[in-house]
């Protein structure tokens, strides 16, 4: 089995027609490599790629880039010895990668959600638009630490009154435009606005106002991969209701941050 | 004095020509406004400008943006109304604001590394370059806990062993592109690069790489605010000694972001 015969068989089973627009192509070595397993993971790290080598698994299926760019462009820095070392160790692995982020998205539900929801345990408090949550009362700081401990996060971080009242949660997983915080902190139903990552001077600075314009909100930046990096899990669990003549293994990436005690 | 007026007597002082293409210009506010004091600050914030306001300062001064982009394009959400809140204020209070980063980056030496250094204590640690450091052996662990307790940093970041040997220092302030930490982390005379905030996708995960593919290298993220809000109290200093006529005040815009304990 080749590794475009792996990929066209998700092209068909993902429920969503396949974008003449997107990042979810080959990103290193060769599609007609023959697989001997697959690894699936939120970013294709160097670090994920030893280990998912070291378990026999060539072909990595990755939510985020590979070469540190949202196109996976490499042109500018084809000397640079980070990347020369990353390439060749695909090339002498023969490892193929192909990012799948944006029909995994598409997916509904969205197959990053589904997998982030079975982490947090939170299938029942689903609101009814697709990113909201009703979880039991607690405090910002309650739902903070509770998301530490269930994600198992070192380096969380935190705007707003530790003592707000929490309710009704917003979810956005990934990285957060201007745009999505303001569309999150917005709506009246949303006491806080949980993300992966945003940048300091866009939904980190609008959060900020919006508190001081003494909007009852809060914000709980958990990290880019820790948002996303359960949805990968479920994606594995996925591919294998359909891909059965490999083995799929979930490879985490991990919290790329540690906080010093 | 009006606004406009402190603005011509920076740009005579800054000691490099003033660029046509800059983001430093007035975001709010008529600049033919009375000034009846100045706050400088990193960014800003509704909170800042409250504070500014509360004690008589009409012109803020801030490095980063007001309106949640680095143009500060406010046409597409002209009824956002955090944004509106914010602006009214402005209004309301008679403010001016006017945003001074690429000229006092520009500054030789860089207005936001003066303050920086002074802050850490680092004047006699300079490496012949303008950004590097040579620090007493310490490790990567050691180094990080030194930067928190000396910017009393609540909720920083780190990638890299924390036993890592630390004694080159690279120091990129603010927002740090893929191409910035490449940059630092392939010369072989830096040890550790200290930043403001990058995205997990291009130069997190390139220092990730760089560490797996063997380098001794080590990332410490400050958040962008603890990155630079030194240099806007240096930037207060400055303006003291050729604007007399109204007080100046540094208004620190602060961390945003707490973690649980």
């Amino acid at each position: 089995m080749t590794a475009r015969a792996v990929i066209e068989r998700i092209q068909q089973k993902v429920g969503v027609p396949w974008r003449a627009q997107t990042v979810d192509t080959f990103k290193a070595g060769d599609p007609e490599t023959t697989v001997t397993g697959i690894a699936t993971t939120f970013m294709a790290t160097y670090d994920v790629l030893q280990r998912a080598a070291a378990s026999g698994k060539n072909l990595v299926i990755t939510h985020e880039p590979t070469f540190y760019n949202h196109e996976d462009q490499t042109k500018d820095f084809a000397d640079d010895p980070v990347y020369a070392a990353k390439a060749a160790f695909i090339n002498q692995h023969k490892m193929v990668v192909f990012r799948f982020h944006d029909h995994w998205h598409a997916r509904r539900p969205d197959g990053i959600m589904a997998g982030v929801i079975e982490a947090l345990g939170w299938e029942k408090l689903r609101a009814p638009d697709q990113r909201g949550f009703t979880i039991p009362s607690t405090t910002l700081d309650g739902l903070a630490r509770d998301l530490r401990d269930r994600l198992k996060i070192r380096a969380m971080r935190v705007i707003g009154d530790p003592e707000l009242a929490v309710t009704r949660v917003a979810y956005s997983p990934g990285f957060t435009s201007l745009q999505g915080a303001m569309r999150s902190l917005s709506r009246p139903d949303v006491d806080v606005l949980v993300l992966g990552e945003s940048r300091e001077w866009e939904g980190i600075e609008y959060a900020q106002d919006a508190i001081a314009a003494g909007r009852k909100k809060g914000l709980i930046a958990l990290g880019h991969a820790i948002s996303e990096e359960p949805g990968m899990k479920e994606c594995a669990a996925w591919l294998k209701t359909f891909v059965t003549e490999v083995p799929v293994e979930f490879v985490p990436a991990g919290e790329p941050f540690w906080t010093p005690k």
